[in-house]
């Protein structure tokens, strides 16, 4: 099988050292990334920022320019900025059948290059990505509502950052195996039996990406680059609200491809309006094998019952919870956690909503604080972290959509309300719904409805039980149920900890412990921390490990025995 | 976490050694294998044979003896003999709520234990599964029909082979990722943050094999080895007509689990009698998050579609296919695909079945033999080789079951018999129903519907086609669609090769060239060749490799940040 281009530069050539780091850094799990996370202009150059809001605003208004990408008509999804402006962008219309057959007609060159030169490829599309970055951050921000800084680094970098780690896995996996061997097997009479084997691998298929409207790049990334280096070719499905940030990524996938050699059509984009039906008709399509999915339970549930045809990767939704114990920080607890709670106005898969803390209080560097006086501290914490309107504008999102609006507004009747959401003016952007969180407490007997369920968006609660162990049976148990994505835990107790540890592990959750400085629970590193698990329901993968990348491919053999040479003669 | 057993002998000592060199072979995928496969007394010792049969001759008629085993009343699947005797044997009867609470309730040191010790148990089950070889290879040939020396092969050192291969991913994959690490991020301003991490690997859940009449071993080592040493409980569901070397396999592993400190419950045997229902109870079971399959495709598709909450691992069944474009060894060829189509009495679900051949002939060392000569000859070839019933009871098998006789009796009436199968009689056992292949000759036209259905038996096909073009898209288009878990070419064309290479690729199956000496299409060598892919629709897992075992664990993670030491005064 040929392992190379059909033409243009090496980009595997080019990117090698960077992906066999990348490979180093999945292993090593310590701080690691090629792309800088600092919008600053010492690093990504001096006009850059002022060239990626041009692009960014140059794109307003008009048909987005896909060069040779299928479609007849266009699709107009009506994306507006949370900051309170239009879009107005129109994208090509690309029905399922039209999808997956330009994606299967581009797949067998793709397949035929092997996984050395398709990594190539894929780093060299996550380095223009991490060109564009700003152009990104802008379409970022005005498509989920996250402040600007947070756009640029969820969406750029640390988006760059997961797609290079699923590159890393894909490519490794590729390559456990040899691409040839020789079998000699010995014989008791005569001489060995000797086989020649080839050893190629294959892609699973056409791969879907079903991405979210809060996170498009950075949930969408992973899926993205580990069905294409695995071989698949891959039709992006962007959330109706946030289309432009993903065809942003599609044009620099296409374009790259397009240099190498490859049929661009490897990389497709398809938008549809809202109320479109889009995902579940391409998630049936017999040919779609792969499906990547961020979203709703109700969705990502259906999809995992339905698409059988297909492996199906999801990250849904659950209860991330706290577990309060005790601390020697509780200023640092406090502050730790309200931005937690702030951040992106809780619009994170990852933001905690239950706290579980004993009735009689938590010992603390403080004294002891019992659960309504934790509540109260933290909702002071709360204010004083926002209580500037410009800097909480930065910490801050605007509110992407009604759902979240609606389950504000439910929320205010849920429990004792220790601190509402209030609506902050923004300085630059004053028509954005910019919302502080809702602090509500509840108690863990008789408020179980409220907080099984979850809240996506700015609501918490602080909810009173018992003790640390039962706050840890609670969280072992709904988490099991019900799932999470993330899971922290105070305590200045070793013993606690390791019950807790113990717990995480029955849950089948990802630990943070005590954190009061510049870590945050609702942030993982790419190459360090696993994001999310199939070990709770609220996901059936890990951004990233092995298993995200296995079930894209097949290495299929071939053997064929291996004639023995007549003997030299002397 | 603890990374020992909780008492007992440290088998991961003893077996380390085992352990890096099955790794090893997996990658380098040369000939490798720890069970010898002759059973020769130079091997086994002189005794082994005799005290093997005599274990085997002890259990018929008798209630099976596993210690400590659940389960209250007992199961008696009569099984019978294909060589013509009842087993008697009785077993444990136990439902799905009390095996999945049996598994479930062992299951939590299992995993404290770590992978290094779950690794050392499994290799040390492997090698006293090794030295019951010749007690297994009596219960698999009085099951399934083999001949003894098979029985003893693919029952014994062979199904070992497979389950250590899966021992070896498994242990493998769950160390890609180090048990502990620290991360240490620059910041701008004053000292990194630092944190400690921690990952440990996590079983699935309850693990399920569900196995099959003809291999029983063979088939089910890779998935019980694969979730055991992934830290998960393995409930065995055997074949009712092949309880005996499951049961003898779970004796071992229960035994050795004991010894090493652990509940036996770890590996339960849930026998069945014949009409049960119980694989599908247990599949349903919301806490069996594991499957292994190997049996029908209408039993695994249901799986597939159905057992939603579980990963899923089938082998089903297809059209194995050979194409034939010419020969430079026309004997060879002849004489190594009599042998593949009789070994097992063509039982097996690598037994070649479709025999694509230009109606105008092959080129061969001696000249061009037409489709209908071909046919003659194989037939010839296969009287050949089976003229001698001694000899031939050695290659062939007993009829498993009446579906294969049915299937039998129906094939006589399936195009034009070339060579009808015929009943021989057995030196040892006059009451097997021992049965030689069947080979009709098809149209690749007219016969469409007879050779795009899976014959499981001694039932082949020659096909006749336009050309080897013409039976290369055949071969594409009906293993794409029916699946297959062998293939097959032969030609003296490099040409020809590429494309049927290129074919295979596309149709998702591995490919054997030129078989015409001492290795055979139906065999694969663990550690070496690939068997079966999840990219036909024949399976939906391959033995083995990193897919097979990364969907049977997640690593959890858990971080704390260190806190920086007082700086040291001088």
């Amino acid at each position: 099988m040929p392992q190379n281009s059909p033409q243009g530069p090496d980009f595997f050539a080019r990117q090698r050292t960077l992906l066999e780091q990348a490979v180093t850094a999945t292993t090593c799990r310590d701080h690691w990334s090629p792309y800088p996370e600092s919008p600053s202009k010492s690093v990504y150059g001096e006009d850059a920022a002022k060239l990626g809001e041009q692009a960014f605003r140059e794109q307003i208004g008009k048909p987005f320019d896909l060069p040779g990408h299928p479609g007849e008509a266009r699709v107009s999804p009506a994306e507006r900025s949370p900051y309170g402006f239009p879009l107005g962008v129109t994208y090509p219309r690309l029905g399922p059948d039209a999808a997956v057959a330009a994606a299967k007609a581009a797949a067998p060159a793709w397949r035929d290059a092997g996984p050395d030169v398709r990594a190539g490829v894929a780093a060299e599309i996550l380095s223009r990505l991490n060109a564009a970055s700003f152009e990104i951050a802008h379409a970022v921000q005005h498509t989920t509502g996250q402040a600007f800084v947070m756009a640029f680094q969820a969406g750029g970098p640390h988006a760059q950052d997961r797609g290079l780690e699923a590159v890393a896995y894909a490519w490794a996996e590729q390559k456990r195996h040899p691409s040839t061997a020789r079998w000699s097997k010995p014989q008791r009479k005569g001489g060995p039996l000797v086989m020649d084997k080839r050893f190629t691998p294959v892609g699973r298929g056409v791969s879907l990406l079903i991405a979210c409207n809060t996170f498009p790049t950075w949930n969408g990334y992973p899926g993205l680059f580990a069905s294409l280096v695995t071989g698949n070719p891959v039709v992006v499905k962007p959330h109706a609200g946030a289309v432009l940030p993903l065809a942003i990524t599609v044009r620099v996938a296409r374009e790259v491809l397009a240099e190498a050699g490859f049929d661009p059509n490897l990389v497709l984009l398809a938008a549809e309006e809202p109320g479109e039906r889009t995902a579940g008709a391409l998630a049936l399509h017999p040919d779609v094998r792969i499906i990547d999915f961020t979203g709703s339970t109700e969705f990502g549930d259906w999809l995992e019952a339905n698409a059988n045809q297909a492996v199906v990767y999801t990250e849904k939704a659950g209860l991330n919870t706290v577990v309060l114990d005790s601390t020697d920080d509780y200023r640092g607890l406090l502050s730790n956690l309200a931005f937690s709670l702030s951040l992106y106005s809780g619009q994170m898969c990852t933001t905690p909503q239950n706290l579980f803390v004993p009735r009689a209080g938590i010992a603390t560097d403080q004294g002891v604080r019992t659960a309504d006086e934790f509540a109260a501290d933290l909702a002071a914490a709360l204010d004083k972290l926002l209580a500037d309107p410009a800097r909480a504008a930065g910490t801050l999102g605007a509110v992407v959509n009604d759902g979240v609006r609606e389950r504000l507004a439910l929320a205010a009747d849920v429990g004792h309300t220790v601190r509402a959401s209030t609506r902050i003016k923004h300085p630059e952007h004053p028509e954005a719904d910019v919302r502080t969180p809702l602090v509500a407490q509840l108690d863990a007997e008789t408020d179980r409805d409220a907080y099984t369920r979850e809240w996506f968006g700015p609501v918490s609660f602080v909810i009173g039980t018992d003790s640390t162990e039962h706050s840890l049976g609670i969280f072992r148990e709904t988490v099991r149920r019900h799932g999470a994505l993330t899971a922290a835990v105070h305590s200045t107790s070793e013993a606690v900890l390791a019950t807790a540890e113990e717990a995480a592990l029955d849950a089948g959750v990802h630990l943070s412990e005590n954190l009061t400085g510049g870590v945050f629970v609702n942030q993982s590193a790419a190459f360090s921390d696993f994001h999310g698990s199939a070990a709770n329901p609220a996901a059936s993968a890990t951004l990233s490990d092995p298993a995200f990348v296995t079930g894209r491919f097949a290495t299929l053999q071939s053997r064929r025995p291996v004639i023995a040479e007549e003997p030299a003669h002397a």
